[in-house]
């Protein structure tokens, strides 16, 4: 987004820090999303500076910075948790909020564990898939399909107030979603969204998570394969990029304290499609984490 | 779809068997659909086991198996159409209700000679074209454009049991649909579809083919070909996926002797999303059928 | 189209002409539209000769002909102005109207000063962008940002009877679009499309050009980039194919003199769809602009 | 080549004509060559004028125009064995050399019959496959594997003046290019190829056809794939485009009846650098043809 | 291969098994070779039965079997290496030799640590890359750089009888080939291999490996990336795919063990021809290994 | 090259810096070289410390730097031949030597008009086109097919210390060439290349270059293109990369003044191949660079 590149060690200025995690060591797929923050930072120079619907200007709103990418172990999970997790710390604890470009789900894990430091937040959540698995594998802990269920098991994560938008897909077993939400989570397929309608859908988000504090996740499989071909598990019969517009525009005002967009795989999307909407997508988190960082300001 | 492989020898205990057709010698703009039943095949490694919807079990429901693919002869058309039948026959003696990964639509004639052997079917036909031209190239009567006339001259096909939906694109001639229309063919035009939205095109579809045996063709043409750019004769401005799998879906009950997925062509779509949309729909029309044959069983 | 191709210097008997302008030097972003004309050209043997919803014949409503490509100079802007202005005004001259593949959009400037010799015509443009920016880079007055401004400012569009629909993207200022609101363009967004509903969007565009002469300018950027990735300055969450369709069929009965299709670029597009799209657009107008002939015929 | 397109019945100032034969159907595993004249016309823009090399200047030394595609039926092979000889038969009986882009090698049989009325031609033929294979599929005796062996039946080509060139690829049996070495053609394998060294092979292949007329047939799978990917039957471990441009110029000086390029399939080569190869080496022969024409003219 | 695919349980009447390991857990790279086995099922429908130089028919001198996919876990490399462990030694156990599709390189050393339970063997290893390197980020034991050092630490790999070829790009260190050279491997580099010519370079091949028993492992990024640019870690300025065949060729006689072809990556070769490629390689190596099986069996 | 980037006004402690110019407005064929820096830059995170062949380390022999892209103006010829003369002028007079990622061949000029202040230099010049045509277009003095016969007439470069390689491809009259040859231009076309052998056009390279001041100038297309398909004027039958790394590699100890890789066009690669290829050749160059600047600073 032709931001200046600030190193961590000179975080004192900066408000909002566009991260990226190139890691998708917890893929069981299609790899490549280890390539998505750099093809989303080439496909970042159509970004421009005012939103043309909101009229919202994040850059002035906030002083925004790209801070790079966090350091990762292509090779080891656990250790890949640990860097991301120390990395988002320091981030964290310079009063940075973070704007992340993945990277596969599972990194959604340590930024979380890096930042809620204070109690578990709510989420909206976009994606064709719960991720609130429990094991794969044989033992598994750690993958794209279970971040969630780590996080409401660690506390970071109030599934109470958490929303889920997209949701589809075949099932492994009559009992895959249930976990979730027997927690409470508010899962939306598919098939509800667009029975309910977008308008009814930003209503129904909004009052999940309500006051509190909220991170917004948003993988690129909850769009319609054909608006992001490029990526890991795509499943057919999902929403449009317009209406992923519409809906993070509809989260303005809440009290957001990071965001997210991943699985953008650029090796299966030769195009680049997907890199622009996952970058038009960050832009659109990006004004309204602006305008909370303004506002907390006072 | 991970199915056991069996030989046509032993089809005993066979309930369902999910048959290739490597064809497209009925091809008439840009050839490739042959490589299609492969393509799925590779793609169905992610169909999973229980339906996300209707919560339909069909491996539980019925004894699925993938048959192979049907021997073709890659330069001879009439030749092909009987090693079709020949292949079909076997299957259909033996009680297996077939679903076929075409190939171009050509091939849902020899399926049809073989299967519709107690008088005209109904169908559901799910396409951009009518397939019911009559003569190519001065004097052809077999090609991708005519199976069905062919099928109703032969009274395999009931035109007065038929609806088509999705058809557009420009004509030839003021008087290339009329054949059918003058059979009794009930066209849902692109335009019409949209009019009436798709709960009024189901129930309009379910009206049409009423309780009798009905077979459900699908060429992927009907859809918009952002959702299937590599089939053989693509028109702007179709369904998409979602509504693809909700009609489907809206089908439910009736009684099915069969169905297809045709007109993947591999070569035209890099990608693959094409064939990962071609085997959704299978499997969408795989729990209908699989219902069918449980109720049959009493 | 399978159209005869005809040489400039007899055009005696031809009504409408097909026309290619292979230029890309307007362009800021991504190059590549000088390939378009030909690209076009090959995906239009899928042409035919009825439209299938109005049974309109273009080709024997009107005597249509394939003009061929535009001279162009691929290193000089204004030189290239200059011979796309005088091949055009040939063609005017003849009395031909004027159907034309870009190239990018600024090739619609030098069409408009060959045909525009009779007061400023009406628009309907559809675009992403409103193209009727000042200035890029230091003062250079000619990019495919800044066409309608000159054309403007030159007499030959009338701003108070232009309307542009699906107009978005990012701003780079408060004022970016505001030159052309005050001169009285009406601007649709897409978030306004959307909320209008197709039908309103047609009658609005109706209102605004009324019974002029009026010019109708399709950049494929206006479609959402899945329908047409290969173009030079994708902005995600557009309008599809078949609404385009429909908005183009409910401009039928207007003074229509002329119209283009622009921005189809095929190096971003491997897969040709965009220009499928594209000479498929083409059609469509063809077909208003035939019957507009044979009306003023007689 | 920016040629001037003739039609049939005006031929008679035409030395060399460049023609296409867009069709596919003897095709045993990859379609698409149907698709190759055309792109090998787009590409051939890149074509001037003077070889850079032999410095012949074909369009000067003999009167060439492109005479279009020939008719073909794309779902019939013998009528399009028909039409193709037909069309054949009426360039050469107006006294025209005809300069071929396939199609794939099948189209190779008809041309011959048009034009080999005065006794059998001597052949260079490259190639990966030898194309004398007798039936496939149980009694097809006219695909893109058999040209060569109607062709020696039939009389038109003498095996004794026959040399293939670059042949390789595992075989089905122990004798499937016995038939053809039995006839007298002399095979260089490409192993040979590479132990003999470029001007051997050509010395080789001059002494083989000596002085009698010959044909000129450049299947593009004699190539390395990496060469020509787009291509139906590719098989790794060939030749390079220089050493092909090297042979060809080699044959400078034979009495030449007639050449073509075939096998060209763009679905399999999104890049275009396979026709870019097609149409490179068309203008090779189109140089050696030239100045044989320019010789017999006296 | 069109070869009867067998499950582990009744290995009793197979000699040579084809198996694939769908793993690129150890990449450090560009991840997608666990996608290599099937694409190289998918092309080897052009595999044929005898080889058209040796003439050796290994589908008749040994009894083949394709043995399926070993199992792995993407997540997790000490559990995967386990488990291919398990799956080879299962096979080594029931007298079957291995050829396997890769996978990225590490996946050589479990099957190396199964089937070399008699002391280490020689190698004929082709490749960019040493693959000798220690460790990684920060005490990886285990990647697709390190397979040999292990393989040589762990008694498997004798490196007096080991021979690389192709060896080049850049290195991070003066001593990242130090080690392997030290314990004696032979190390021809590429500027070696070409200075060399190819009949000395197979002669020291033979020399290295002497009588020994012998594993051939071929990592395809030892082409030149034009004909295998489907690879994860591509090194430009390599060997063709002509060279690699005769060079393999050149093996026959060896006392052959096992063999390998690894790092095919079909998202980064949507062509496919590096699949292409690689399951020829295979075909050659299987050729070698069938006429060892039967000289075995006397 | 994981170099850090260092801003303009900062230069004193570098000695060479690795620059872009993103631009493509001399381009008369296919555009899109304008993307060539940012995918090198991408592509270069393969380059490691130490020269496999060479053992020479450069960033250890100097302090090398990425200094960013020039400015251009993508539609404006004259204005961007003066912004990029001015930033070279910059870096030139801070004593930093450039290398340089185009953009079109053009760019060569205005790097040469800032840095040859003291007399003509040499060039060794590796090319399929000599770039010394004198207009185009009617008038044109400024494409990338004239760079250097501008810098001739303009005394930066000298004719009789020039030897282009690779030179291939049609003529357009028998003039073409004629006028570099008269000045004194060496010209080894590729028949010459491939008749010599690379030691004795190394050899030559040299003699002709002699002692004095000489820039390397290395456009992609001198390759074949299967090695760089992703550029805008290929033309079949060139040299590979193996083979242009050891002449690069042969010109080491000659007295250089900068380099440059032109002409890499990712639109028309989307396997990246062409740009790996690019940084791959820059940092052989980068290596010669390396030696020069640590002699001289003795």
């Amino acid at each position: 987004m032709r931001l200046p590149h600030i190193a961590l060690d000179d975080l004192s200025d900066v408000e909002i820090g566009v991260c990226g995690v190139p890691w998708d060591g917890g893929t069981t797929n299609r790899p490549g999303a280890r390539h998505g923050p750099r093809q989303m930072r080439d496909l970042s120079t159509m970004v421009r500076s005012v939103h043309h619907v909101s009229k919202l200007k994040p850059f002035e709103l906030a002083n925004c910075a790209d801070l790079g990418d966090s350091p990762v172990n292509p090779i080891d999970i656990e250790d890949t948790l640990a860097r991301v997790e120390t990395y988002y710390k320091s981030i964290h604890d310079a009063g940075v909020v973070p704007l992340t470009a993945g990277g596969d789900h599972l990194i959604t894990l340590p930024v979380m564990r890096a930042i809620c430091d204070q109690g578990p937040v709510g989420m909206v959540h976009f994606d064709a898939h719960t991720d609130t698995w429990d094991r794969y594998f044989g033992g598994s802990k750690y993958t794209h399909g279970t971040p969630f269920r780590r996080a409401i098991e660690e506390g970071l994560l109030d599934p109470k107030r958490t929303v889920q938008i997209g949701i589809r897909g075949g099932l492994y077993g009559d009992f895959d979603n249930d976990w979730g939400l027997e927690q409470g989570i508010r899962v939306i397929t598919i098939e509800e969204y667009f029975d309910l309608g977008i308008e009814a859908v930003i209503a129904e988000a909004r009052r999940v998570v309500g006051d509190g504090k909220t991170y917004v996740s948003f993988d690129v499989d909850g769009l319609d394969p054909v608006y992001a071909p490029g990526t890991g598990t795509p499943e057919i019969g999902g929403f449009s990029t317009h209406d992923a517009q519409r809906m993070i525009r509809g989260l303005r005002g809440l009290d957001l304290v990071g965001g997210d967009v991943v699985e953008v795989s650029p090796p299966f999307d030769p195009s680049g499609n997907t890199a622009l909407v996952g970058v038009t997508i960050m832009f659109e988190i990006l004004c309204l984490l602006a305008e909370c960082v303004a506002g907390r300001r006072g």
